[in-house]
């Protein structure tokens, strides 16, 4: 993801605080396959949101400042986790993040990652951040979200040149 | 919350009046927490609408008012409870609130906190009020809200300046 | 909702025409409590259209024109019944209807109040215009949109000024 | 739907092939009811479109291209017939389509028609078209359709104007 | 879907990589339905996306750069397959897919087929793209899809003429 011509792009993260723990595993999963995938650590900025209502609008803030300062972001991974609680909640949440943060992407022409598990238990989220009770069914999505960022900031950055 | 080089920029909590007195239990949560993280009273305005669907046209138009009277606010937390009825009210009332907010903070630049509850029960909004029936389950959201308007005010102004 | 120094802007009031019955007593409610709230017959406009898809499309033609003739409407009260049938209409009707009028509030800024019932049952709906078979669970809620409308009337107003 | 001062706006009807027998019933019921209501045969254009999902960005693309070459059409009718099947595809292309066709009416300014019918069964949609096996319980709500898009035709081009 | 008096217009699709043999099968009855339709193999493009999110994004990006540089895509078929599974995952990814590729179509002027196949069990998706345990339920939807985006193309290019 170097981008020799430009000021250097950074792939951002994005990550809410409701569950840290799980949040923090996701976190480290997509920063650490960023690293090995050639992103210099010093290109990857990390900022918390309180919660996945304010990703969208977050991400929308930081591409379109970074765009004005001359440094844009090469891509946006926004992390969160929801867990179904006893009230209606969780289905708006996620309905507003998931349509906002497909809203930022067309509307900023940067790619914007869904990084967001919508789960029904907590052990599902577990599951999703490599750390489920069972390691088999186990898998750090955000390994995922790292590859799709390096390779949407690839499609599509010669898209604005 | 204190931006010496702008016009005092102040949080804006609108509430609605259904459900008066959980409402009111969530805007002096709110209110209090933002004092008692350093905003001063004078700063805080607090305006009524009539119910939820109002919330994102009272937002807009607040906001940007606001904004072009050279005092813009800091943010905007939109205060409302919903409960589910025995009509389809409910899922179309929510939906719409909880889109029109977010797309409010998109289009305006302005952090607005989703402060609404969609409760399936009146307990479990009293709950959520700080005034459940079983005060170890009782927490009021409103602090939240205003933590996260306050932390989404420090993130968001100098991605305008 | 006098307002002295504009042309007298003057409440909108759309109307659908399916369950007929139901909507007139709807309507009949909101002009009755707008009336009684202060506003001169001679400003109240009512508007016919074929079903709630229509509403938001013609809500912003109605708005829009009026704005451009220099002869503002103060707000506009969207009335419509929808009551769930065997087809999925009334689930893909009242979704649209209700994203629709948020928006034309939101791009016009003229405030939209939701005046669509959506019901399961007739019996719910009759009992939502004031006419159930149970008096003490009726209650007509044209008298609620017309408070929300000179309300919101009010406090928009000078965000437009 | 004669509109003297202009050029001569015409209808126009957009129909899916999907369910074709059905939907053939629905264009004839549209086109026969806006000949009886006085819109000439000339003056009504019927497009084929291949899907749901095509009806708003055709409906689109026509409306701005006869109002870009001086011959708007007065309304647009968007016919298609929707039956649930074993996957979500009926659930999201419904609502992609419902939601689309409120926008392309907002975003051009000129009605569009909803003549999509979203039937769990097939026996339900040829009720709709008129066709089912009780006649006492057939409708063809071409003919609907067809008066709301003479009605909306006169209501909103003078919105226009 | 030859257009002599434009740079030649290619249509694209676009897939992703989640299920990648059904995919595949997707992509090649596509392909060689547009070949078998008379457009040339070197005026179609196929470009990988990381998974069903990403694909409005994508479409927006590539339809705008190659119209901007005055080679524009005469449509674009957006292919992935999504399956129901344990979380919440599948409802929200297929809704803001749905959504956003019917959004890119409206605000680009090109046409975007949905490609997307929303099914509840892998059996259904392998039936849609031809490769069912039982052949007489099996058919490829890209054939389709396909004649769908020939089709739009046509009917749209003289929209933006």
């Amino acid at each position: 993801m170097r981008c020799a011509r430009h000021a250097p792009p950074r792939p951002k993260e994005l990550h809410t605080r409701w569950n840290a723990e799980i949040v923090a595993r996701l976190v480290a999963g997509t920063t650490d396959t960023l690293a090995s995938l050639g992103v210099a650590p010093g290109h990857i900025d990390v900022v918390d949101v309180p919660g996945a209502f304010e990703l969208p609008f977050a991400a929308q803030q930081l591409l379109r400042a970074a765009a004005a300062r001359g440094a844009p972001y090469a891509a946006c991974v926004a992390i969160g986790v929801l867990i179904k609680g006893s009230t209606m909640h969780f289905e708006y949440i996620s309905d507003a993040a998931c349509h906002g943060l497909m809203d930022v992407g067309l509307r900023t022409g940067f790619p914007v990652i869904l990084g967001v598990l919508t789960c029904l238990t907590e052990e599902q989220a577990r599951e999703r951040a490599g750390a489920g009770a069972d390691p088999a069914r186990s898998h750090n999505h955000g390994i995922d979200w790292a590859v799709s960022a390096v390779e949407m900031a690839l499609l599509s950055q010669p898209t604005r040149a």
